[in-house]
């Protein structure tokens, strides 16, 4: 029997759900996105669906909206990445754990100690969710007055990431002999300070810590620019994407795949994942109703500014049962426009639907029964338009638990994905390849991310 | 009966212990310091040991010393103090967990948030040891080429830690609803953004973290000099100090609590404990042996190298199984070489001996029985030279298990060590008010600490 391509998944958690509705679905607790406890039991559950990684989405601050809008979002209050990531290495054995932390407002020897160390602490199963932080309400809590231009971004992104990576790189594995007869802790000749000295930064190194037990975490990265999909197939090992077609996909997954080739790297050191929020049910209509649900919890107010934006016409007076009327031509980004008139129309959404969608979440959805589902996930993978999904959960537990007892049965069935991890490490079970040390290490046989 | 004194004890782990020599005594871990699985133990031991806290330190960075020396050093790999102490919450339940943050190379906000996802992970455990961080080669991990001069250090530390406190008050304790009929998730009548411009941070805010439930975070202060001392008056709840005998500590503690009277904050508020490296024997000469085998384990190149510092003189000449000989004047501060040849004096040390000393611990130490030791903390308490010690460890895990075994019934049974927990928090344990949030509580009853 010839293997199978294999489908990987990740869960979206910021650190539970996107979906604005989500604390208020029926059975939800209002409070998943900021309790400890319900946390590692979500954890345990993707654990035990054998989902690839947790991937903690995050912000840097508030998300600047009007109050009236904020009150209503379960996002204001979150757990910060390091420490919530390294409590959940605790209460779980197998599963990945990706933090995002920002190449704009930190500082690369911290951010390479603090994942070397979750990488540590959890046996190997961290991973770095690379971000610029395009949010410029950020760097006001950052003391920066004007958010810094995306080209000198990325440029800073790229610098940021040759000096985590250097400095993780500080020791040889086999640094540490510790014999206690002679009294050497380690081998001096397999320190390596970095001295970088470059446009951005200026670190000296070495790092204070044993290098990570992958090599490196596991690099994921987002960023869907023209810079963002070449930093991606030069250093990325998980791209988070967001196509919301299966052309869109295979376009996107061409062009990076494409991009890794002119570079020397192999296509199967990048995991291609695009965004998919899944909803479960028995049926497709139950879970068509049960979406319909979570959308009508959405407050019709923040709803109706997401859609004025979408269209960028004021939707605040359409009449918000009935269908979306004709929109004049505005300045607006025409694609934008046209997405949402098409969704209103294939869906034959009210205005108060629409808004409600755009309130929730509109990209990329799977929505029906667990085999529907699967055929959807089987489909993306076989046709090239991605190696797996980072999902998003509609609520919480439900949303999930439907997930794992209905859906990833269906995807083991089919043998596009594992009934047991293969490994003990993020890496070894994503089937990518250990990082050699710059420093120590012979050229061959070993990784090709770019350094 | 009189209610007696109560001694407060924190565990100084870096994340073990400070002796250089430990990681080689015999039946020690030789690789405590950097396995979690040891570090879970030990604070579970020290939480048996009913201590009020786990006081990691930090150095940002590998210590600058001659590769000859580093190589012997258990301290070049450490776990970073955010993610070590989140995953020491999950195994432990009472305990106090202090990080070292420094004012000088991080962002308040990131601290700021970090520490409050401390708080909440922990259920209300976390405390904050500002530091300037004196240590001159950090700058160079930190893109600086020359230190922050210490004045400028100390200001902007006052500014950092009203800041962090600002953003900690970002929510009231009340704000949280989540009404889910209403779909309101907090009142934001409750929200407050800082708007902090000063001279070293412009932060907006508000921290997208809930108030902590500790209200804030247990600060923890280290500074000796005057503008530390200030701080430590105006603004922290425990000091950690270095005095090496106990009329020191009596003008210490006179000097910062009479401080405290002037800024008008009550004297409980602040916990003085100094630094204590205890060495336990069922007798006092096996607990000298015990030291003297331990600091028989400092390697001598080191060991000299740090004796010719203090003397302000070459000492690799000298006999090293002879006394020390008259050393003549020199440059060096004349306190420390006269504290140096006392020592040897005093206790008749070879010169390999006192060097040994030196490169091990030479600062405050309790070496003998358990009634001894106990005679010795209860003394320091109840002649106002502290409130209780920092415990450093000689050794892991027997020295730590002699401590927890042998000298916490002592301190029991004399009524000064508690038998129990007293709450559930470190500021419960610790007897400490919780701050008022100044944007939303009022003035009266509340906490002194100075905003």
């Amino acid at each position: 029997m010839t293997e199978r391509r294999q489908l990987r998944l990740g869960a979206v958690m910021r650190p539970t759900t996107i979906h604005t509705g989500a604390w208020r679905y029926p059975g939800a607790y209002p409070d998943a996105n900021f309790n400890l406890a319900h946390l590692k039991r979500f954890a345990q559950t993707l654990e035990g669906g054998r989902f690839d990684l947790f991937f903690m989405a995050d912000h840097l601050g508030v998300l600047n909206m009007p109050l009236d809008a904020l009150k209503r979002s379960h996002t204001v209050t979150s757990f910060e990445p390091f420490t919530l990531l390294a409590a959940l290495a605790g209460a779980t054995e197998r599963l990945g754990l990706v933090a995002t932390a920002s190449t704009t407002f930190e500082e690369p020897f911290h951010i390479a100690r603090r994942f070397a160390s979750l990488d540590h602490i959890s046996g190997g199963r961290a991973g770095w969710n690379i971000v610029t932080t395009s949010n410029p309400d950020s760097a006001l809590n950052f003391g920066l007055e004007e958010h810094v231009e995306h080209g000198e971004r990325y440029r800073r992104a790229r610098e940021f990431f040759d000096v985590v990576t250097g400095l993780w790189d500080s020791f040889a594995d086999d640094a540490f002999i510790r014999d206690v007869e002679s009294g050497v802790y380690f081998d001096p000749a397999k320190l390596h300070a970095l001295n970088h000295k470059g446009a951005h930064f200026s670190v000296r190194g070495p790092l204070n810590i044993a290098r990570p037990i992958q090599g490196w975490p596991v690099i994921v990265q987002a960023g869907a620019s023209e810079a963002g999909r070449q930093l991606a197939a030069e250093t990325a090992e998980i791209a988070f994407t967001s196509q919301s077609s299966l052309a869109d996909g295979q376009r996107f997954y061409a062009d990076v795949k494409g991009r890794m080739d002119k570079v020397g790297r192999a296509r199967d050191h990048l995991k291609i994942l695009p965004a998919a929020f899944v909803v479960v049910g028995d049926t497709l209509e139950e879970a068509r109703a049960k979406r319909a649900k979570l959308d009508s919890l959405v407050h019709y107010d923040s709803a109706i500014a997401s859609l004025s934006v979408s269209l960028g016409h004021d939707a605040s007076g359409f009449d918000p049962d009935a269908p979306l009327p004709e929109i004049p031509e505005s300045n607006a980004s025409k694609s934008s426009r046209e997405r949402v008139v098409e969704l209103a129309r294939r869906e034959k959404l009210t205005v108060r639907q629409l808004a409600q969608r755009l309130g929730g979440y509109a990209g990329l959805a799977f929505v029906g029964a667990p085999a529907g589902i699967a055929d959807q996930m089987e489909e993306w993978l076989l046709a090239e338009a991605s190696d797996g999904f980072n999902v998003m959960l509609p609520y919480l537990p439900g949303g999930l638990e439907d997930f794992v007892d209905k859906v990833v049965p269906e995807l083991q069935r089919r043998g596009i994905f594992r009934r047991e991890y293969e490994g003990a490490t993020l890496r070894e079970n994503l089937d990518l390849p250990r990082p050699r040390n710059r420093f120590f290490d012979s050229a061959e046989g070993v990784a090709d991310v770019s350094s």
